[in-house]
């Protein structure tokens, strides 16, 4: 099979597609043929070495598809035939996260779906929703669990509450779908005035170009008759809390998420006191929390934003074109 | 103004339209203008006296939207020309009920609204949604807070949740709009067909016909594949616990509403206890659950369902016509 | 290893000890030597074939502790010399109850621990409080768990609370000690003005002999000023859910527990819908919620109240003893 | 009656007692003869004028406790003779904030208890525990309440967590007391050992030099195995949230409090994403909450820890004496 992979160094520019043998399923475990895989920033850093140390040889990648092909002893949960995703986190089956958990990653601390088969434990995986072809399925273990987990999980989402989701990438347009399938509203920021009309397209109630106003925190909360939103989805890290902070209503909720916002920020601790904001750090989710996603994606014909497709040998092209940040909603890669 | 009373007994027979002086705001208070109200079963439990002692003369009704004209001193919240329900309880203003917020009820141990004027502490009433008629925002005081309650604040409905309504009054109606507007699937269940249509058409995805089928609770359990549905909104009582106990999943919400069924019915413990059932009393809801339910009315343009209007004077049919049970959705008083 | 069994008949006469070959644990799994198990009702009933079809032959029991002796391939979580409990549901690691982990019980579905050695994959057991005895331990993965997860996962039980527990049973008594360590008050009942006593040594602040008084519901209510108890721990079923109604505050908690009460009850709706009450069916709990009670057990240095001890080859005395009624706390077998 | 106040400049040597009529109470209210204050920092940042614009004249102080010695037309909750603590929030009756009742607190947006009577809505009071003097009562409107929300209305506190509290002020040892009084285990830091000494006396399981020990946030993460803390009461704020954060486990919560870290902090975004972390901010609670909190303490027999006291002419050493962060506990006012 063919398997993309880093060896001895980091960048886009080092990955390696070679040939390997196909893994064989052990005692409770699933083949996985892979067919799409979609990009996260998260991918970015790994393959850029700014995520520390990695098993070596590399595969990088959490998000794909594919079918079972072959299942191993003890194994009820599927069959041959059945589609599914692999877990992002394969170990963390329900309830709240543990460290134990959250450091057994694809794509991360455990090798990634960059690839044309995987096995996993039959635990680690989950049935795609109905209504998805496989190359949307792909999109969803990182960032549309994401988007799930921290407005409905965590965030406790209902009709009438207002949702800010940041730019137009993957995980904030996720939050924007899931967000009007709730019965929300929601504002959506972005510095192009195009990309704001596609998330108008998509159900986006109001929006703004920060570029063009910069104090988008005060616009959020005018846009909200003074009250401010009731949930931020915060993508964008060390440059936007300050702003997220001022948008964000008294006892509001803001979602901290993503991989790159590794940089430390300043967080005004008067505004998180005197309006009682919660801000909770998201990191995906678990298995249960997949297929109450997928419940949601089938009930109400979600569809993810797929930007482009690339082919799994031009996955480097893809990358580039992530970083370039000219895409709204998801990059996948045609594995086979 | 007139003033629709009874005095020394009970019975529909007995309402007569009398008039009384408009009272005035105190301290705090707002005098309201009342515009239309709207019936709920209770009225009828409460007018035949199954509900034990009530004030004398008595002002039955809970239900009602109108005008503020004229603020006593201090008021802040209102100012003349808003338009307000006033609230079910109107000393319940947040958080979970109490005995004394439980205690004073309009239409119940309060006077009501079948009058032309009220005086309310400010406290003790909400603005109506900006999208609705007053005739339409009549209908929330009781029965739309009572499944916005059960649904979203004790249900924690989410999108993908399957519930589960019993046949086509007042709160079965607006708990479907509002599973609706949450992106949940809706099973609704009557006894005619051509009520089971119009519950399609406002939203139900599946509907069983419980006459033809007295087993609901199976076929319920058979249309979710088995796995039985997240939220009853039960309304029947006694002669319909059994067959949702049967319709719910493992860990799933049983709300248990309705001021008829008071007579005690058959609990089989095993059910309760083997699926981990959760079953909730659920009695109208606060003033700031009536705030967010208008927030998610006006967010995704819910409209009530009015099935007729009476003039103030024919309060009487009105009643008989609900008693008859021939509507679908609720009966509305135009007042003035 | 010695083994205790059933093959073609249900009945505590019918219990065989038999010698069988010690299993070898496979991938994942975990061999645990089994030194005490203790008794609940639940036992009785499956013994006595109450509980429909059960594997056979049959091992009966589902409450165990034991050391690790030897682990399979790929196991991490344990070591030989571990201290352990099997899990009463030994798939349910985590999060909300699925149809899935509750159909796998010990000493129900699967066979128990009525044997001297048991394989189980290494998710399924949990280390022991470090405070506690093997015997002391071998009473928490049923009995101690139920009412963990009856006050602390479902109860959300705070400081002030008052929580009434039924009788001395083994449930009952750990829901005390549990309750007064969560700062909580304690309201016992008994038909015995002894059990009573016992239970004020252990903590109790207030006391009911339900013979005496057998309105108990209202003398609870009394106890609290009026206000009803914030919790009911429901051991009794059909013959006391009418007397929880009673004893039971505006929106407050009925844990529904017990594996005997299987026949039906007469529920008052009205109280339920009136008194805006929650009851909820619990059975048991999952792994990560059992080691959550180990981390109280150990910060209040808690212990099991064990009333004796049963050699094993006379569980069926054991057994006796318990249907009998006269214990308080537990009935410990000891296996090797 | 006399009155402590500021009226043209800020300071504590600005601070007057002057002398004005009784108040008298209107409708709804009553008449309070306060008898005890105690003093927090935010009196320090209030009286400076580091809280921007204040009532003129302005009467300091939020805590205190009293007995009612009058009451207006139409108060039903309190009689004369009642001992009773007005709300630190008049306004905010029950469940979550809104910005509404956070803008009207007592010794900030109103005038406060530095005064020999003082006139409230009847809702903006509650009795005091009956366990405690009306000295130990008055510390209870801010610094307890802000404790009690912190680890039981937002913390969800359980028997076994691990609580780390910061120094030996009025809300950490009140977070002390109530975390132990949970069941839980308590982690206390200070600067001085004979501190840390009274805190071991008062429950706490293991203390922190943070003189000694400047990376506490690592050894209290030690002390728990490698796990990490449950809740942090972070009172410090810009200097001490670095380690807070370097000591709460993976999906733990940090309580922030406190008027004087107005200043921003570096936040590691990392670290609150990656150990998916809750940052939540406090300010003090609701009547209701204040009425489950005094339950907990007469459940308990919990008393407040009292630095000393001062008489009210004295009050500006008193405040003098708190600046200079000699005491543990409260700083307690008699005013009659």
């Amino acid at each position: 099979m063919r398997v993309l992979q880093l060896t001895d160094d980091y960048g886009i520019d080092k990955l390696q597609l070679v040939e390997q043998d196909r893994p064989k399923p052990g005692h409770g475990e699933i083949l996985i043929a892979l067919k799409h895989a979609s990009l996260n920033y998260r991918d970015l850093a790994t393959i850029s070495g700014f995520m520390g140390k990695l098993p070596a040889p590399f595969i990088p990648l959490s998000d794909a598809a594919g079918e079972v092909v072959e299942v191993g002893e003890g194994v009820t949960r599927f069959k041959a035939g059945d589609k599914v995703c692999p877990g992002f986190f394969p170990t963390w089956l329900s309830g709240p996260p543990t460290q134990a958990v959250l450091s057994r990653a694809l794509g991360g601390s455990l090798n990634g779906v960059a690839c044309e088969y995987i096995c996993l434990p039959q635990t680690g995986a989950s049935l795609v929703p109905k209504n998805l072809s496989l190359a949307e399925a792909s999109t969803l273990p990182c960032a549309g669990l994401t988007a799930w987990r921290a407005l409905v999980v965590e965030g406790d989402i209902k009709a009438g509450d207002t949702v800010l989701v940041q730019g137009t990438g993957g995980v904030s347009i996720f939050a924007l779908q899931f967000a009007k399938a709730a019965g929300a509203r929601v504002i959506a920021t972005s510095s192009s005035d195009e990309k704001l009309e596609q998330a108008r397209k998509l159900g986006a109630d109001e929006t703004i170009n920060y570029k063009s106003t910069p104090k988008w925190g005060k616009e959020a909360r005018r846009l909200t008759g003074g009250l401010g939103v009731d949930h931020v989805v915060e993508v964008g890290g060390a440059g936007t809390l300050e702003e997220s902070l001022q948008a964000t209503r008294v006892n509001g909720h803001i979602a901290m998420i993503g991989i790159l916002s590794g940089l430390s920020s300043n967080l005004s601790m008067a505004a998180v006191f005197s309006n009682n904001l919660r801000i909770k750090g998201i990191s995906v989710g678990s298995i249960a929390q997949f297929e109450e996603m997928s419940r949601a994606i089938e009930a109400n014909d979600l569809h993810p934003v797929i930007d482009c497709h690339f082919p799994f040998e031009k996955t480097g092209d893809a990358l580039a074109h992530m970083q370039a940040g000219k895409h709204l909603g998801k990059v996948v890669i045609d594995i086979a």
